[in-house]
């Protein structure tokens, strides 16, 4: 056990340095690397292994609502950019500019995109022309570049990967209709693949998308009790439609102003997945989501018939399971310390008395039951196994989630629970905006959402006591 | 059929004018797209799709070799760039340069990746230390930029999608494997997946990447008789590990450089689909890579239970291929023409008389082959008639670029035959650039490779009749 201990030992506890556990969660893990390009990440194979099944299970729910994916390009002219006022002020001052091609100066500077509203508006003018082409539902999985100053893996970065999706419709009622539809999409996605529970609900206007009329979101609860914003949805209106110019002709004959949504989700929720289900052994996978669900670990693999025997079992569980064997020549403690850093979901042990006895042991990642297991009831044991730790480890993050939120009515209430009990508040709110930034600075708390489950707390802004319109939920975020 | 006759119309003929066809099956079968950025496209959802199934399906013949997926900066410092001398001469003068991040000036430009091996390289040199840390076997997915001048729709364009795979290892011998076995990993994925055959070989010194020891190629011949380098593999030798401190202490604890490789394919695959498989109805796609495997046009759809009897097949065939239903409001002499022009493999047409008599027509798109099928033999008589168009494809293909390969053992032939057969000219060469460059000059030809297939055509120099060293393919090229 010695060996193992030092590769755990080597990860700071969460309890001590939260901040500190998260960076060598990743760094230990293999998930990133520091480059030499300032305030951008590689992804490694173990990192990028749970973007691509983020990409792929994700796609596959928005290619059943009839999404279609595209390619627009990563640079945006200047000219393009500043066609609508709110957006163009949102992301103006945060984006990196090409201003040469080869050896040339450009006629007009080009910015690397930092999202890409204006160029599907550019593209829908073209092809939206009747209300047959209409609703047009596209989305592109691609990087953006936004020009941060402070920096930290997965969770915010000068380039990271993402999808947005942007959609026109004929009407308000259908924009808004898909805009809820995403929003629900990204949910769903969340708890059923990354158990991950959200709280669903409305921006204010202080918080919402530079040129939306309504930004939507979803917002997690980490395991140090910061909120994290997991994906958003906007309903523009026909703000952007009217910039630009995109209509269309309406069985009337009438020329019509398209409405728009746009919604995305990013790498970040990679840094969700490691807050809120990670421990002091290191990253803790929801088995979807985990690219080796299952690491064979050969006990005396020396001995004849060991490895044979692992390989075997890796040739049989690979028919429904992501499976590895770890043959190095590492110890078995420093392969057990090396799969729990990992996250890896299942572990199973075999050597040669198990051998002889027909059976393995097998250890789950997030609650360490180990188990002992005939080996031909191996794989449907763990089928078993896979599909409680998928769903307990939601109720766990539940259960956490909600033993995190706290109702304040007064701000000596809501500054002692910011501090003492963290997590979510949940406040009642005038719908003033002099309010959110007062409680901003004197807690350090934002608005995470107006949820569309309202409750009525008080009647009164838990800040300055005039009418409250709205159920807020506040919090320290990422 | 008037209106069918007006779709098709508007594409100009093969034989008329290839260039403009191209243009017109790209627009036409909504490929592609121009757009306000300057020799960018837009990739529309059936351009995209395209390359979503070469994505998939190449990328599962990379992770059988061991190839595991990441994700570098799309920034490359240009002190990182001028690292390798002879790459960066390559590549600087069609970069796109970053010299401002938000309303800041930064203190170094930054260029936008035109290739990653810089980058790779100073990722490798803190992730290898150890024999035990080798191989490195790492590919990305991921966009590229070039500043080209002149751009074409998936040939050429600033901003492309690609793969690019980039390998470290222990020895020479090592990295030579790994590039033989990456440029046949796409060969087979040409012929297999794309039915496209292509010959194989290494570049002449003129013509191989900058940086590299060698450049072993793919070479497909294109319907109007033009090459298109499809595939490209590197061997850079110890090269870049000299440049970039690239070491490993060896089992003998000596320090090391390591051997890299790298190997690329792109968009441009989609243009060679087009070029080599379509005819004047559009596009022509093999089965494999088609978005939509099978299309479903209802004959006189208002009559009762018409468009009931689609819905059901396409219902029962989803669980085999990738099909649709047209029941848009268009006539079937429309839809008809649309599919063809999207080059989709397989048409059902199904009307009140057909659903009586207990069938549907069965048309195949490359050879127009009209079948009568019973409704419960269509199952099965699609997938015979999928796997048959995918291997008749690649065999009309090879046909047609075999009866394309003329010899020439002087220079008057070698013109001759540039001019009047086109394809592939058999030629021997010296090995010197002077009488390269003479050709090119000359004819337009450039050599394409030096095919692993060597003959013996004479044994003189086709240009300067000095004794030959190497047989080479020659021809005009995108």
């Amino acid at each position: 056990m010695a060996d193992n201990k030092k590769l755990v030992e080597a990860i700071t506890s969460m309890e001590e340095d939260f901040a500190q556990w998260y960076t060598d969660v990743v760094k230990k893990a293999e998930l990133i690397d520091y480059t030499s390009v300032k305030g951008c990440m590689v992804f490694k194979p173990a990192g990028y292994a749970i973007w691509e099944l983020i990409q792929s299970q994700m796609d596959a729910m928005f290619k059943e609502t009839g999404v279609e994916n595209v390619y627009l390009p990563m640079f945006i002219p200047e000219s393009l950019l500043q066609k609508e006022k709110d957006h163009v002020e949102g992301f103006a001052p945060e984006v990196a500019w090409v201003t040469h091609g080869g050896m040339n100066p450009l006629q007009e500077r080009l910015c690397v995109r930092p999202t890409s509203e204006t160029l599907f508006c550019d593209f829908y003018k073209n092809e939206i022309q009747s209300y047959r082409d209409l609703p047009k539902v596209y989305n592109q999985w691609c990087s953006v570049v936004r020009w941060e100053k402070e920096t930290r893996p997965f969770l915010r970065s000068r380039e990271f990967l993402w999808q947005e999706g942007h959609t026109a419709h004929a009407t308000a009622e259908d924009a808004e209709a898909r805009t809820i539809q995403m929003l629900n999409v990204y949910a769903d996605f969340c708890e059923q693949v990354l158990a991950i529970p959200v709280i669903k609900g409305r921006k204010t206007d202080k918080e919402k998308f530079a040129g939306a009329e309504a930004t939507y979101t979803i917002e997690a609860l980490m395991h140090d009790g910061k909120a994290l914003q997991s994906g958003t949805s906007h309903n523009f209106g026909d703000g952007f439609a009217k910039a630009f110019g995109i209509q269309y002709t309406d069985k009337d004959n009438k020329l019509q102003y398209v409405h728009q949504t746009s919604w995305g989700a990013s790498t970040r929720l990679i840094g969700g997945i490691i807050m809120v289900h990670g421990d002091d052994s290191g990253l803790v996978l929801p088995p979807k989501i985990a690219p080796t669900q299952v690491m064979i670990i050969p006990i005396m693999q020396h001995k004849e018939g060991v490895l044979e025997k692992a390989a075997e079992l890796k040739q049989l569980l690979s028919a429904n399971f992501r499976v590895k064997v770890d043959d190095t020549e590492k110890s078995p403690g420093w392969k057990f310390s090396e799969q729990e850093m990992r996250g890896i979901p299942v572990r199973v042990e075999i050597g040669p008395k198990d051998i002889q006895a027909n059976k393995c042991i097998l250890v789950r990642r997030d609650t360490r039951e180990k188990m002992e297991v005939a080996l031909d009831e191996l794989e449907g044991k763990i089928t078993e196994v896979l599909e409680k730790m998928q769903s307990e480890m939601l109720e766990r993050a539940r259960a956490h989630r909600d033993s995190h939120i706290s109702t304040a009515v007064t701000m000596e209430e809501f500054a002692r629970n910011v501090e003492e009990k963290s997590g979510f508040i949940k406040a009642m709110w005038c719908g003033d905006q002099a309010c959110e930034d007062l409680i901003k600075e004197q807690t350090g708390a934002t608005s995470r959402c107006m949820p569309f489950e309202q409750e009525t707390i008080s009647d009164k802004c838990v800040c300055c006591g005039k009418p409250a319109t709205k159920m807020v939920y506040w919090g320290r975020a990422y």
